[in-house]
């Protein structure tokens, strides 16, 4: 794609932004006023409501399409093999959550049933995912810690009940709130604040979480009995209390542990090495766990090697039960990140799926659609739903083509619960947190990415570890909020020492530079500056702004101007007895500081004139500057303020000043400001640079005996 | 300033940036590195030993230019008045802390011993503020609360004290820490944070303030004994608290709160109303508390009528005394706010004045003063000092100078201290509460700021009242965080829904307007697009950019490429069997969706012509792509790389994209972020939307019969 080099001919009328809107008839553009949008947002007419029906249940579109054929075969081998993973997953989920290894199945059912009809995304495998069930569990050892001696927090409702079902309330409460939390976004339509987990948070993020994950589940895999500890550097204490007790490690559990690992790891790097080559990757997880369970069984590790097993599975389903509102008061603070988290997770993948098989997915509807599933789901006892991005992937890589496969996942989940249960019964509490950290893998690789942000962009870098670092440190809400303020104050910091430049003309062309930038850029002649301002103004770099520009016109202006009032009285005592040609209106225009439409006294050019030599003022050797706006994409109340008293300080002294190629919504923003007034008018704007140019110099050139050399044009 | 209208006439070649660079020789800039930075800030000369010791010591700058002549007199008549505001201030103020009035004094008077040598300002007096006295005054009734039967925290070196020493020894701790907060933050050289406090910020910051101290104060006015509260919604019990009691309220206090309230409030609008033709405004304040000290020690207030009283002041001053670190841990996290509202406060005053008087103020140094003021006054039992907006006006408007006033201030501060206190003891403390409230007014009058906002800038707005009532339920500094994260928000906020364009030509020009706002510009003929993005890409808006970039031209390229790519794999096996002409060659460059950079096989010319009818392709109507840069100030990886997909979908379904007026900064962060490969290349950018129209045309015009028209130049 060379340059072609075509000439490039422009002959036209010099305009300013007035000038160009008369005669191109600008368009007085009318907002909608926020009653309006009210108005709109608020209006009902059938066809509204049947598009509302039908974007709340989104499997009225799909199923109409459902090819069964090629589709229900497809769904059915997906759905078998996603519910062996959502059981693995959600017995061992469950233990991250500090409940019994049956809740996980309870919500590898529940939400399924609400999401198959709500849900938008066709491939997402709705059930636990390994950070909420950690975030969950957070809040339940800290309203019923194992230690339920002195309980740190008294809440109505849970007297009399063991530690476990006090367990299952507070969990089941508090996803019960993070639903109530997620339908409520999804009907305001809030759902775009998860654009502010970007990447770079979320990834730190979930690596801070797998090294909670990681460390909670040292305890099955140690075979040990630790306290839990909560709130800041609570994985610094539990580590401790690991280490001080290390030597009563369970060695069964820590053999069958390694070997796990062991074979689980090998077996998933050969599957992702064959992946080509083989139909479907060996199922290796559900192979160690039948395995785990025969051994377990076959030699009564319970008793034998005192390992600590799953033990009775509950039965069937309990009846559901409205959640615990003493529960809601303490952890509401909590609940709020977990929803959002929860979502923002599911949402991203969902994505991905979405944009692998083309279809479109709904930010909004995804909320209420996991805000109902979870409201659901925890009046019949489950914890926090969203998605695993590995049982996703399995979902999907296995022929599933809509939640269909889902739904069969589920139904696999119940016949364990109803049936099968018993089976899993020996299964030692160790194999399944060994299976949890095997597939932390993943998750903690991606400690890469400080390498990559490092290479390319440091500000990223510290978004990383801020968050990183505050999500180890400070537990994973706050570290959470931590994270998101770092992140902001990037954005803010970004635009707040921005590079401001002074441009000159490329000789022979209509075009400005930065002069740093160009060995044979062509110097304005004295008089006129051009400063390029080159990110939004406000209040974070309105001063910082201003002293560039002062460093850049060689002068302060404010200062100049007092210099030259106080010269002007002085002077005017003086004159009084000699013949100065100052006119008295002359000096009060001046020293009042105001400025003259006809172009009325210029101190500039008499400068080194009229004063006597005791009175000294500043030089200003300019007469116009031009201010670079294109790249001023918002300005605030604040940075109207200092623009308007700088742009007055300079006309004050008789610079003209131009502002150009300002957007369209700026000057609307500055009319609504009421920037303009006698001294500012709608004048001083101009399409291009070059038309400012063209115009300072034109209107100048009799002030310096018409030295304009227009750029050799 | 009409326009003159004279001719815009260029004639020069289409420049692409390359080309431009080239012929204009562009200058590789480095820049310098974090080590060179490092390296610079850490080298040592002795001029930069001698500038670092001048700077710490502004004292000698301005000693050196002290005008004895001019400037005592008034230094000598503003130091006693400010004095005596500083008596009445400190008295008043240390109420609010919590605090024997006679620490107030000690305020006034160790803090500014160290400003006289170290500050750069040259008005301000130092001492109590009263919005910090109140911060110091939270943490000390949360850690020494009012029933001190139950003591809410233990802390080692507490024991044994009275509950007064107790408090004096947390306000002094608190104090330090601050001290140290700033000191750092000044030796860090970090004083630009405080630009965060944006002046819509601190003004519904101060108006809740304001609240606060009206409703401290009300307890001393009305003669009650208020249990303290602590956390959110404090005020709210306070208030309460102090409604449940109302009917015990002490008429002897409200009767004289009520009577100075007023009489300084008429002579206060009157100093303001006469003030040209006043010498000195009437000190109403000293007049009603001498008169106030009078009459309860005339008619013996304190035992007639139960009312509270100064009561005995310490005479004298005690020995320095070391923090207690105890209290440290106990309120770091809330002495870091006072550190930043005190330093905040009093350097956005001393801007005021030093832009007044024409002389340099230096933040960092600020900073530095006010850490070693803060240290040295917490060593000999001072609370926390900064400025007050009044007293300070009353130190310039009375004729002073330059610190020497402050001194002298100090000086009367020390003489009360020494020996006249004993003529306050009769004072009752509802005169002085009655003093602090009735100068709230300008604090409270704030709330005006709403009206202007409301007509401005709603979303100032929301910033004003996010604060406001943060800053009132939460308590000052939660609220003061809460603020801070929505005028964060704000700044992301208002770049996050960019109001994209399609821009368009005016006829007869090189000018590009956005087509909705011009009756008359011309549409671009088929096969370019022109879009601007008026905001910096980043996390929050690169997906809203891609949706609006897709709607604008009307399709989404990846899946037009899926479509393509599809249709030609069906095809080729259809052209196996019948005479088409495309070459294997061909179908496999559009099948990888590899860009071939002759111009190789072009889907878009065919696509009607090859394809049987049963393949369905999405049709392009545009060869050519405009990104309008001018205004991305700037881009993070997250942009970066959903531009380069982007940027990548185009390429591939052989539209080709051009990048106009990107900022060489811009350039060069993509050059970093590895933005460019073999099908993103710099040969894509150029200089302005009329360089890249014209070679957009010019390398189209074969294929549509050279229908160039290129806009009628």
């Amino acid at each position: 794609m060379a340059t072609l080099r075509k000439l490039y001919v422009v002959t036209r009328p010099v305009h300013s932004e007035d000038s160009l809107g008369e005669e191109y008839m600008k368009i007085h553009r009318t907002h909608k006023s926020m009653c309006d949008h009210g108005k709109q947002y608020l209006t009902c007419d059938a066809k509204r409501v049947k598009n509302i029906g039908l974007s709340l249940l989104p499997i009225i579109g799909w199923m109409k399409i459902y090819r069964v054929k090629e589709w229900l075969l497809g769904d059915v081998v997906s759905g078998v093999s996603t519910g062996l993973v959502a059981i693995m997953q959600g017995l061992a989920f469950s233990l991250l959550a500090s409940l019994p290894p049956s809740y996980g199945l309870y919500t590898a059912f529940f939400p399924m049933l609400i999401y198959f009809f709500m849900g938008t995304s066709r491939h997402i495998s709705i059930g636990s995912f390994p950070v909420l069930s950690l975030m969950v569990g957070a809040i339940v050892l800290r309203i019923v810690p194992d230690n339920d001696m002195e309980p740190s927090v008294n809440i109505t409702g849970l007297e009399g009940l063991t530690m476990e079902e006090k367990r299952v309330v507070v969990a089941s409460s508090v996803t019960f709130l993070m639903g109530i939390f997620q339908l409520a976004m999804g009907v305001l339509q809030v759902g775009f604040v998860v654009v502010y987990l970007s990447d770079t948070l979320v990834s730190g993020f979930t690596t801070a979480a797998a090294v909670h994950i990681l460390v909670s589940q040292l305890k099955f895999v140690l075979g040990l009995t630790v306290t839990s500890f909560n709130g800041p550097l609570a994985i610094i204490y539990t580590l401790i209390n690991i280490f001080d007790q290390i030597t009563s490690t369970n060695i069964c559990d820590l053999v069958t542990s390694i070997l796990i690992m062991l074979m689980v790891f090998i077996v998933k790097e050969l599957n992702d090495k064959y992946k080509a080559k083989l139909p479907v990757p060996i199922p290796i997880e559900i192979i160690m766990t039948v395995i785990a369970c025969a051994v377990s069984y076959g030699f009564d590790f319970e008793n034998r090697f005192e390992v600590t097993v799953v033990g009775v599975m509950d039965k069937g389903y309990k009846t559901p039960f409205a959640p615990n509102v003493g529960v809601w008061k303490e952890s509401a603070v909590e609940a709020f990140p977990i929803a959002i988290v929860g979502f923002a997770v599911a949402f991203s993948v969902a994505k991905v799926y979405s944009i692998k098989h083309d279809y479109t997915i709904d930010g909004n509807q995804e909320l209420i659609a996991f805000g109902v599933s979870n409201i659901f789901g925890a009046s019949f006892r489950s914890f926090a739903a969203s998605t695993a991005l590995s049982r996703t992937a399995v979902q999907e890589s296995s022929g599933g083509k809509t939640q269909v496969a889902g739904l069969i996942s589920a139904v696999m989940a119940m016949i364990v619960t109803l049936s099968l249960g018993f089976l899993l019964e020996p299964l030692p509490t160790s194999v399944l947190g060994a299976l949890v950290i095997v597939n932390l893998k993943g998750m903690l690789m991606q400690v890469r990415e400080t390498v990559y942000l490092w290479r390319r962009d440091k500000v990223e870098l510290v978004v990383w570890v801020g968050t990183f670092l505050g999500a180890i440190l400070l537990g994973l809400d706050l570290g959470l909020g931590l994270g998101l303020g770092v992140e902001l104050l990037t954005v803010v910091f970004r635009t707040q020492f921005p590079r401001c430049s002074v441009l000159a003309n490329m000789p022979g062309t209509d075009l400005y530079k930065d002069c740093k930038d160009y060995v044979s850029t062509y110097q304005q002649p004295k008089g006129v500056k051009i400063f390029r301002i080159p990110s939004p103004l406000f209040f974070a770099n309105i001063d910082f702004f201003k002293d560039k520009l002062a460093q850049a016109v060689g002068f302060n202006a404010l200062r100049v101007l007092r210099k030259r009032n106080k010269a002007l009285r002085k002077n005017k005592k003086t004159m009084q007895d000699t013949d100065q040609t100052y006119t008295k209106e002359e000096i009060t225009a001046n020293a009042l500081g105001r400025y003259t439409e006809d172009g009325g006294p210029r101190l500039w050019v008499d400068s080194d004139r009229v004063l006597p030599a005791f009175i000294s003022i500043p030089k200003v050797d300019i007469h116009s500057l031009i201010l670079d706006f294109s790249a001023v994409s918002f300005l605030d109340v604040s940075a109207m303020k200092g623009l308007k008293t700088t742009v007055k300080e300079f006309l004050r002294i008789d610079v003209d000043v131009y502002i150009v190629s300002c957007d369209a919504y700026i000057m609307e923003k500055l009319h609504s400001f009421m920037f303009f007034d006698e001294e500012i008018q709608t004048s001083m704007f101009y399409p291009t640079l070059h038309d400012a140019v063209l115009h300072a110099y034109e209107t100048h050139k009799d002030d310096k005996g018409g030295v304009v050399s227009s750029t050799r044009i």
